[in-house]
C-alpha cells in the first residue's frame, strides 16, 4: 500500500488537544485526544501531546513498512501572531496566553513545523480534501465560539499583512445587536455560539416579560438547548433562528460581492445544525448580493469528518509543499 | 539607453480613449487621447485608437533604436466578462454594450492582447509603479462614476470565480441612503461621483425648505461645484463631506478587517479632492476596524500621473509576464 509521505497534526482547542497522523490524501492512520487544561500552563500539555504523537507513530510502524513523517502542523485558536508563532490571547485559555507555540514545537519535534489559526488551517483542509477540492476561490467560516474566516483566493492562502486577514467576526452588521469581539452588532455577536446564546437569552427574557411560553429558559440555556428548542418548533427560538439566518446571509453577501468565491464552507455550529438555517441564509444572501456572483457561490457545512485533525494535518501539508 | 521591452496601452473611458506606449519601468514614451463617442458603435473607435497607437510607435522609432513592443493591454470600464472579454453594459456607453473588446484587439493587433476592468488594471499599476510597489496586499478603489475595487492579495491579482470580485460598490452600508448600483444605502450610493451628487442635491433641497443659505443649488450642481462649496466652507456642503468621509471610513474598516491590506489606494475623486476627506475617513476607519490591522494600513490617493494610461500599460505588462 503506497501512502506517499505522512504528516503529524496537532489540533489545539479550548477543551481538547487532538493529535493525528495522516497521509497526503487526508486518510487518518491514527488519532487520539487529550483534555486541554485551559487554566494551566501550555508547555507541559504540548509536551504530553507530542509524546502521544510519538507513541502513535511507533504503534503504526510496528511491523508495517510506512513512509516517513515529513512535517508537523498545528491548528491553533486565534489570535495568533503569524510572524513570531506566538499565541496572543486565546479566549478562555489564560494558561496559554503569549505561549510561543511555534518555537516550542521546533524544540520538541525533529520535523519541520508550522502553526496556523484554525480558520486558515480549515480552509486549507477543505481545499486539499474537502468541499473546496479543485476550487481556486473558497472561504471557510469557523462559526464556533468565535467567527473567523479562512480565505483561499486565486489559488493561494490569503493571510494579510501580519496574518490578521479574515477577521470577519469584527465586521459590523448593524448599529444595534448582540456584542461579540468587543463590538455591538458585529458578526461574532450575531453568529458565534456565545452570540447566538445572547440573542436566545434576550428573547427568553422578553417572553418572560410578556408571559409567553417558551422552551428558552435563561437558566441552563446553552447552544445545544437553543437548537433543541428550534427543532421542537418553539416560536421564540424560531425568531432567533430567523435572525441568525438573516445575519449569516448578510455576511455571505458581503463575502460574495467582495471576493466572488466558488463556495463558503462553514464549521462547527453549521455542521451540527446547518439544516436549521443554511437554506434561509442562502435566500437572504441572494437578496443582497449581485445575482451573477450569488448564483456561482455554494454555501454549505464542512463535509470533513475529523475536521479539526485534518486542519492540523493541512498545516503540515502546506508547510511541506513550500 | 536601455528600456527593456515596450508595452502598448489603451485606456477606455466614458469620455476619452487614452493610448500610450511605455517601458517596463512605467515611463511613458508617447501618449495621446481621442474623444469617446459613447452613443456610437465601439468598433470604429477602437480601430481609430489602434491606428493612433501605430502612428505613435512609428513616430518613436524614427531614428531611434527602440526595443520591440511585446504586448497590448486595455483597461476597460466594468462590468466586463473576464472569460469572454466582452463588455457587459458599461454605464452611459450604449454604443459599447456587449462589444467583444478582447476579440477585436486580437484581430486588429499583432501583439498578444489582454483586457481588464479599470479597478483591477489600476491595482496592478499601483503595484508595479505606484504606491503599492513592493506590497503583497493592496486594494485600489476607483471612486469615480462608479466604485469598484481591485484586489491584490498574497502577491496576486484576485479576480474571483468569473472576474466579478471587488464589486464593493454593491455592498450595503446602511438601510437608508442614496442609491447606487441599484441598491439603497450602498457603497456606490454614498461614495461614487453620482452618489455624492445625490446627497448634495438632497442637502440643497433641505436647505431650500429650511430657508438656509447654501452654495449648493440643485440646478447646475456638479461634483466639481460640490467640492468647490466644501472648499469655500459652506455648512451644507461640509455636512455632506462628513457623511462621505464617514462612509468611506466604514468601507475601509470592512476591507481592513477582512483583508488586512498594507494600503488602500484611491482613484479619481480622491486624487482631485482627497485632501478634503481622506484624513477624516481614516479616523472613522480606526474607530471601526481592529486596531492592529488599522495601524498597519495606509489610505491614500494614487500618486501616479497618467494613471489611466499606466493602468492599461499594467494590463500589457501583466499579460507579458504570464
Amino acid at each position: 500500500m503506497f501512502l506517499g509521505m505522512l504528516y503529524q497534526g496537532l489540533d489545539i482547542g479550548g477543551t481538547k488537544l487532538g493529535v493525528a497522523i495522516a497521509d497526503a490524501t487526508g486518510k487518518i492512520l491514527a488519532q487520539d485526544r487529550i483534555a486541554t487544561e485551559a487554566e494551566l500552563p501550555a508547555g507541559p500539555q504540548i509536551e504530553a501531546a507530542l509524546a502521544r504523537l510519538a507513541e502513535l507513530e511507533q504503534g503504526l510502524r510496528k511491523g508495517a513498512d510506512l513512509p516517513p513523517c515529513v512535517a508537523l502542523g498545528a491548528s491553533c485558536p486565534g489570535p495568533l501572531d503569524r510572524r513570531t508563532g506566538r499565541f496572543l490571547d486565546p479566549p478562555n485559555m489564560p494558561g496559554w496566553h503569549d505561549f510561543p507555540i511555534l518555537e516550542r514545537l521546533q524544540e520538541l519535534s525533529p520535523l519541520p513545523s508550522a502553526v496556523m489559526n484554525d480558520a486558515n488551517a480549515s480552509v486549507l483542509a477543505e481545499c486539499y480534501w474537502g468541499a473546496a477540492k479543485g476550487a481556486e476561490h473558497a472561504v471557510f467560516l469557523t462559526m464556533s465560539t468565535g467567527m473567523g474566516a479562512g480565505l483561499y483566493l486565486a489559488g493561494r492562502l490569503v493571510e494579510g499583512r501580519a496574518g490578521l486577514a479574515g477577521e470577519v467576526g469584527h465586521l459590523r452588521l448593524a448599529e444595534e445587536g448582540p456584542v461579540g469581539f468587543g463590538k455591538r452588532g458585529s458578526v461574532e455577536g450575531f453568529l458565534s455560539g456565545p452570540g447566538i446564546l445572547q440573542q436566545a437569552k434576550a428573547e427568553a427574557l422578553r417572553c418572560e416579560q410578556l408571559g409567553e411560553a417558551t422552551l428558552l429558559r435563561d437558566a441552563g440555556l446553552s447552544t445545544e438547548s437553543f437548537f433543541a428548542a428550534v427543532r421542537a418548533g418553539d416560536a421564540a427560538a424560531l425568531r432567533v433562528r430567523d435572525q441568525v439566518a438573516r445575519r449569516l446571509g448578510q455576511l455571505c453577501a458581503i463575502l460574495v460581492d467582495l471576493l466572488e468565491p466558488e463556495l463558503i464552507v462553514l464549521g462547527t455550529i453549521a455542521i451540527q445544525h446547518g439544516d436549521l438555517f443554511l437554506e434561509e441564509a442562502r435566500e437572504w444572501m441572494e437578496r443582497d448580493a449581485l445575482p451573477a456572483s450569488a448564483a456561482g457561490a455554494r454555501i454549505l457545512a464542512s463535509p470533513l469528518r475529523s475536521r479539526g485533525d485534518l486542519s492540523a494535518i493541512a498545516v503540515a501539508h502546506h508547510k511541506h509543499q513550500q
